[in-house]
């Protein structure tokens, strides 16, 4: 069998000016990188006006280490819906080098299901990530260097809230301590930091909700770096470089657009990650993919308790975009995996380990539709999958109220996806849903974390650490107590404890810290043992790939 | 008057495919990144021949902390020698974000000799630097995993070789402790590390120095990162993890092709700071120019002393090229400066100055005479300056025996630099010089230091601390003895010590510490207080940079 990248090596694709050409865009109207990948200026997305397509939002069961196929059911439904005569665009997120180097390998799809070129996507693809950590990395140098020009902000060295941030599992980077060099001067300040991921970053986050470049202004200018010795907070904008930071950010608040496999124009655009960060790809890239296709389809990172959640409570609140219905992703593997099966063992992958592990699927199910949302529960198809156990889900997910349909985008691409993507169509022809919000802006921070705690996770309640409660409480104070919360947490498990599977019954949501994005405009409630700075696996998949020397990669997944 | 970025705004430009026509290639050979920047793939390159243009390398006198001209001189060499009919192709490197941000700005050229488009070229480009960051910090990440994975290579931490980079001045990086967590796994293992400006990577030289993807791997593996208990060297090819560097940097490797604003092509490929890195640009790149072009035209950072020096004793002796005339350039206001000229006081910029400061000018023209190379001397005209001051020059030139011309770039292009583009091809039209190394490869580390120290800087002798004589003394057991050296020392002055203008007599060289460049091929004594990681200045130019709404660039100089 092939793998994903001999599939892609041998695809008949376009010159990207082909495609974009599918949706009213000139070759003139586009920013090449490459042949097959280019940028959209915003000045061109806003003069191409704003059609309103429907938009399907994808998201999944909680996943097993290896994910389920989310990424391969969006692509291979994009596919779908082009095989079945619709006009179609997708809204993906980009790749981070972490996981792409780490355990779970790069998120372009796989099989017959992929964005093309994967070896760039996955890799440096048009360096937005790259730009995120400098403009990161540049404010924070900025402020450092304040600390050492006579403090003029009076900073508080022990209250910088602003870290570090680079694209790689570092975790050796986590907490470090800085500036120990022999003067200030030379050596800066010392006091304690570390390192997120770039994903992780706020301003990628500002970036994927971003409007236009006035807003991504108001944005970085509302970042709160640190607080002064009396405890005032201290913005990007006092800093005086959100104009450099901006320079940096150019280029990347312009879509990228690609194509699938089967020639279908994808923007991707906004970062991973959903765990620690809101991971879902860009508001502009989705409302791009809403104006030119009469369907749009996006994808939420991880399964629907963080990044679906993430999509309609942040996304949707800020942004205004609607999606008419929620494709959730499951494999049989996983479901196993939530009714007691261990991956290793497939003497455990049973009948009663599938009827318990439904249980994860009918929580995220019932999720989606308290948000209003009419759901497809799409299963994605493993050729080792017993056709009795295909039937257990089908009629499960009939009790359940739930439209269930397999799909087949790995091994035979959009063709594989027919069916999903009639019964989408089918569904987006009923009455267009309306949204209903976890919670209410009104309520308080607390009420919002419980709000998602105990509706959305299935927790008894939430306990807070004494730094989070002191921190909710100046925040409260300092006037940010209105907006929504973004939650960290584990995505292995719908509580914040990795190695409880199914839908946990009988636990509480730990807040061990809660850190402010002002410019982003959220709150970031960290639970359990969640690590803003992954690490690296014992055998990563840095480990495997390699460069021929006619410049040929191998080994990326 | 116009800001440079006004007048690349308002430059007839054409479509880097136009530009690429002229050197033979198709847009079918390029890999565009926008309508004027494009990466040629090595494939394309090795198909294009190998014929052989006349190579000029344009070096300066020490320069003033604005530099004096020399990017400028260099853009208005290759526009002037277009002008008098001559196919020329430039071979200039890349800017670094650090500078830019700082004080010096981008490196781009400015007024009327620029490379297009400046506001592409002086940030993001084509992602190279942040590739190299990339591949530095897997390398690191994937080390510092070992050590938590049962440190199979028995890595002693206290003797990580091996840093982090970041393309910033960030100057509470360069010590650090790093793996503060609270358990191996969670925080990785606690050891002092720091952070180098990604130009002083390794990787940058290897990057710069290598010929081909065989060639770029044997040097990453050859990569020394650390040391183990019983203090052997452990490389980067025990680590596993170079075919996910190589992949890292396979775009990296292929040099990037842009315009002057007069239409000639310019390759733009390998890093700055030839201060605390080898600070030419790539091998590749500078082939490429000598294949494409009758005249290839490539720059040295900084002064004589550091890339001149450096471009001498290490890239030609690695790569066999051969340049065949020198340009060295100066300002009546550098040479003032040397002379004991107060920057800030133009009272003091007098002829007296003038005489004194001509030391420095007389000190660059010998070394590079030294190297068997014909020297002219280019005055990069300042419309402030005095006829009787530039008469001055030219006198004293003819004097030391050295070709003396004006230039004008900055006010008039290519037209400003006829004299100078006529005077090179008039001592091209000599004999080809045969170049003379400062030293020979089998000279020991510490002659080759003295060597360097005495002959090119001028200095009595060489201090080593007894950091400095315990590395030589293991480099040497080691086997790395017969390296080249490649010293970081202060740019402002022809000695260690940034306060000692002209050509300093009767001082010795500090070499403060010694680190092995295994894979790029050389051994890098520090010398004096020289930093691998620059800091922000008290005023950075990251205050001055502004987006407008409209994605206009305001500022970037």
């Amino acid at each position: 069998m092939q793998t994903d990248i001999e599939i892609a090596e041998s695809a008949k694709v376009r010159n990207i000016t082909e495609i974009a050409a599918q949706i009213g865009l000139s070759s003139e109207d586009l920013e090449q990188y490459g042949k097959y990948i280019a940028k959209v200026p915003l000045d061109v997305l806003n003069k191409k006006g704003t059609k309103k397509g429907k938009l399907v939002l994808v998201t999944a069961v909680t996943p097993t280490p290896a994910g389920e196929g989310k990424t391969v059911t969006t692509i291979s439904l994009i596919q779908g819906l082009a095989k079945i005569g619709k006009k179609v665009v997708g809204a993906l997120r980009e790749p981070s080098m972490g996981p792409t180097f780490g355990v779970k390998g790069g998120a372009t799809g796989g099989g017959m299901s992929q964005v093309y070129p994967m070896w760039k996507i996955d890799l440096e693809f048009t360096g937005d990530i790259h730009a995120v950590s400098a403009a990161h990395n540049l404010l924070s140098a900025v402020l450092e260097n304040n600390l050492v020009r006579d403090n003029p902000l009076n900073i508080d060295p022990s209250r910088i809230v602003w870290k570090k941030t680079m694209d790689m599992n570092a975790r050796e980077l986590r907490h470090i301590v800085v500036g120990l060099g022999d003067s200030k001067l030379n050596g800066g300040v010392t006091h304690e930091s570390g390192f997120l991921i770039t994903s992780a970053s706020e301003i990628s986050a500002i970036l994927a909700l971003s409007t236009d470049y006035a807003d991504l202004r108001k944005r970085l200018e509302s970042i709160v770096v640190a607080y002064t010795y009396d405890k005032k907070p201290v913005t990007a904008g006092q800093l005086g470089c959100v104009g450099s930071m901006m320079v940096i950010l150019r280029d990347a608040l312009m879509p990228n657009l690609v194509q699938t496999l089967e020639g279908q124009p994808v923007f991707i655009h906004g970062f991973p990650f959903a765990n620690i960060a809101h991971g879902n790809n860009s508001v502009i890239a989705t409302k791009a993919a809403m104006a030119f296709g009469d369907y749009a389809v996006t994808e939420a990172g991880f399964a629907a308790d963080l990044g679906g959640e993430k999509f309609m409570d942040i996304v949707c609140r800020q942004s205004g975009i609607r999606p008419s219905a929620v494709v959730v992703v499951a494999s049989i593997r996983a479901l196993m995996m939530h009714g007691g099966a261990d991956l290793k063992n497939p003497e455990s992958f049973t009948a009663d380990a599938l009827a318990k592990g439904m249980a994860n699927l009918d929580k995220h199910v019932a999720n989606m539709k308290g948000y209003g949302m009419p759901v497809v529960v799409s299963i994605n198809h493993f050729y080792t999958d017993d056709p009795e156990h295909i039937a257990m889900v089908r009629s499960h997910c009939k009790d359940i109220g739930a439209e269930c349909v397999m799909s087949d985008g790995f091994l035979k691409g959009g063709e594989g996806a027919v069916e999903l993507a009639q019964k989408v169509v089918e569904v987006l022809e009923g009455p267009k849903p309306e949204l209903q919000f976890c919670y209410e802006d009104g309520l308080s921070v607390k009420q919002k974390i419980e709000s998602v705690a105990t509706k959305i996770y299935g927790a008894d309640g939430v306990d807070y650490s004494p730094a989070a409660e002191k921190t909710i409480a100046q925040l409260v104070d300092q006037g940010y107590g209105g907006l929504p919360v973004c939650i960290a947490k584990t995505q292995y498990s719908l509580s914040d404890n990795a190695e409880l599977k199914g839908a946990p019954k009988g636990w509480r949501l730990n807040v061990r810290e809660v850190n402010l994005s002002a410019g982003a405009g959220f709150i970031v409630p960290v639970c359990g043992s969640i690590m803003l700075m992954p690490g690296l696996a014992k055998e990563p998949a840095a480990l495997k790939i390699e460069l021929t020397d006619d410049g040929k990669i191998v080994g990326l997944k």
